[in-house]
């Protein structure tokens, strides 16, 4: 493990949380920052209740569900299942185990520590040394605007009516501030990584921060297309492309949205699955085997990504 | 079962809900008001924690654990051994289905419930029919005051230092109200039954809340000794007697701790185990078996009750 670059990895869940789990077996912890999309927040049976950063703080301490990629491995569903025969919501999984953090984060929240306090306790009970930063302090929800339910919130849309109604727009609060670790972190850093998360949703609450795009855009930034052969990895990104873009979901979508540097846009580069290169142009392009399994090949790709940063330098 | 008087039954946990079991296997539910200790209310892992109510509730539900007395059957403690692991606090237990329970109090509490209506909303979604309703809807933690450690809370005192420390007496708050409803239900009724629950912590807490202890005054009053040969079926109340009374615990003590109708104090009546009339002095008394185990048990004992009180008016 080399000293390496100081990076700061931009990440959803479960895709942003398995690159993150390979930059962190090739950097040293010190070097690695992961902010964490906080807009599909949301308060359920009374807690706060915070699915990227558990995914990402799961996945780096190694406690993951590995076939789901989010929540505990080992998991059971007692508390769930009681709280459906007493009339309680039963449409979003919540764990036994995966409960502890709900009920911990809650309470600790309710005495006035913040999301970041909270975040970097958690971490450290669970032996997660890299800084795992939320996107705020402050509730920040993400909004749908669907064509036939009107605006819905994150996981009314995703989890409740499983992202079927069809996207017209993703809102992030304008307003909500950045915290000033994660400021500073993005100043102070050599490289950003985006993670390859839904951009809509994942990725551009992030930088809709107060401050946080024009201090990444004073950075190296390169992205992982969550786009691979034409189709998300996971999860609704492929549809929503097509129902906000009006466009196919490619790679070159995924570098449209977000711009390419040399005209003002974000990207210094971008990294492709193998046969993708073509659909994307106007950028360093580095192609490979991108969809992630166990962890080793995470750390392979992650490698790939830094090697194909330091070559934009 | 004949339409039979209407009671209000005190209580607190495991012994007070299974005599409330005996009542409710005779009186018809509306003829059967279940009044309960909220003395040892706690928040634990940010939820609220009603143990004496939810024994009630439980034990009236069919689905307490039948060994322990409290808490649900076929339970498991997935959540607590997480929260261990992560650091949190794990001196009480709290079960993983017993967790929807409180989660959804909690929850319907912040949301501006009163306690009285979430406890109903819960009986409902249970099955239970009779009313159960807490002796406030205001916290009113009882405060036990010790010898060597001074003055602790309820559940700090009971179960993280398992009522080790002697103790010296008990308080409650002495301005906290009881809900409208509960003192209507005792000014309506045609018999208040004492519960064999300990008469320090669980019962003195409800009689102790404005404008209650007159109205149980103005009704027939009978109460089930917690006392039997000398030691307490469950819990501390033993050592209690000694310390706080400075005499020996047998059903006597509790009888000059509530006092005799007929000399300004609460009983009209008591009965108590075969064998302990003799402790007993200035009432009328019945003696039988009353230690409960089944429900069966519980219908005899509470038959017992009902005649007696029969026999006083």
């Amino acid at each position: 493990m080399s000293s390496g670059p100081s990076v700061v990895a931009l990440s959803g869940g479960v895709g942003g949380a398995r690159l993150v789990d390979g930059l962190a077996a090739l950097l040293p912890a010190p070097s690695l920052t992961v902010v964490v999309n906080t807009g599909d927040d949301f308060d359920h049976w009374g807690l706060r209740v915070c699915p990227d950063l558990d995914t990402v703080m799961y996945t780096l301490a190694g406690v993951v569900d590995p076939s789901r990629g989010w929540g505990l491995a080992d998991e059971s569903f007692r508390t769930l299942e009681r709280m459906k025969s007493i009339g309680g919501a039963d449409w979003f999984l919540l764990g036994d185990r995966d409960l502890a953090t709900h009920l911990r984060r809650t309470e600790a929240l309710a005495g006035g520590q913040s999301l970041t306090e909270v975040t970097a306790t958690l971490c450290a009970a669970q032996g997660v040394t890299q800084r795992v930063l939320p996107m705020s302090d402050r509730p920040c929800a993400t909004l749908v605007e669907t064509e036939s339910e009107g605006t819905l919130g994150f996981q009314d849309w995703f989890v409740r009516r499983r992202a079927a109604p069809t996207v017209r727009a993703v809102h992030s609060p304008a307003d909500t501030p950045a915290p000033a670790a994660l400021l500073a972190a993005l100043e102070s850093c050599d490289l950003v990584i985006l993670g390859p998360s839904n951009p809509y949703v994942s990725i551009e609450p992030i930088l809709a921060r107060p401050g946080v795009r024009e201090r990444v855009m004073a950075r190296p930034v390169v992205a992982l297309s969550p786009i691979v052969g034409g189709r998300a990895v996971k999860g609704p990104l492929a549809e929503m492309i097509g129902s906000i873009r009006g466009e196919p979901a490619d790679a070159g979508a995924i570098v449209r949205h977000y711009g390419v540097r040399s005209e003002g846009g974000l990207l210094s580069g971008v990294v492709v699955e193998r046969g993708d290169e073509g659909t994307v142009r106007g950028l360093p392009v580095r192609a490979c085997q991108t969809v992630m399994g166990g962890r080793d090949d995470r750390a392979r790709l992650a490698s790939v990504m830094l090697e194909f940063a330091e070559t934009l330098r």
